[in-house]
């Protein structure tokens, strides 16, 4: 349950070898961005994701957006020492607009979201759910489409 | 706005080019099923749509669901006659349990959905919103995942 501590830069690298060897995550192009401000972005080219009307696949814009916050969850429990298997439980997703640009997700804990008391429990329980938030911004624009999510982690035994 | 009659069959292939032209869809093999009972069927195999832990990625089952909701409306309006571009606005996704066999998903209206009334709103003003119910139905066991979304189909000009 408990792993050595490692660095960001490794955690993230360890990210983008998970997504790498989901087939359909890799299929997406789906890469692993930077972890700033507590919020985990990551990026996939349009071209990859695009529907049969010239803009993102709104599977593509769910998964992307699904993605980051699953490896939000994943990130922090590992920067804690923590090994979990990662589930996303329920989901709304918004699609605001139609996206014609590249797909840029960025990430992080919802606003009611308590991630001490979410790390008390998975420590206690070995699971733990958390709300997440994600956000398809597409260059900078206002988002495109929101994710709400529920996240569950579940030690690995 | 308005195309020559095409049968069932017809409409059902026309739905599987429009997938595997979209590189997501096809890199996630899905196949259009049948249409029987005002329902839709969709599948995709486990392979092409495998997470980390062995067993269907969220991103994927979403994506399936969307899909055969998004089809059904789309395959609804051609066999009335019309071509539109069919966007999914948003829509609630409940992870049930994990999913360790091929991917079958079954789309068809929401409860309250009135699809004679979507019919004369579409032809009236070039657009109309339905809400349509997915769920996703491993091996015809209890539903593993559903999806309550509302669906836009805005008349191609």
């Amino acid at each position: 349950m408990t792993s050595p501590q490692i660095s960001l830069p490794q955690a993230l690298r360890q990210l983008q070898a998970t997504f790498d060897a989901m087939p359909p995550v890799a299929a997406m192009q789906v890469r692993v961005g930077d972890y700033r401000e507590q919020r985990l972005a990551v990026d996939a080219p349009l071209a990859a994701n695009v529907n049969d009307k010239g803009n993102a696949f709104g599977g593509s814009l769910c998964s992307v957006m699904t993605l980051a916050a699953w490896a939000w969850v994943t990130l922090q429990l590992r920067l804690a020492g923590h090994e979990a298997d990662v589930y996303v439980a329920d989901s709304q997703v918004r699609y605001l607009r139609p996206v014609y640009e590249d797909l840029h997700a960025e990430a992080g804990a919802g606003p009611g979201a308590d991630w001490e008391g979410f790390l008390a429990t998975f420590r206690q329980r070995g699971k733990a759910r958390i709300a997440m938030v994600s956000r398809l911004l597409p260059g900078g624009q206002p988002a495109a489409a929101e994710l709400d999510g529920r996240f569950v982690a579940m030690a690995r035994r």
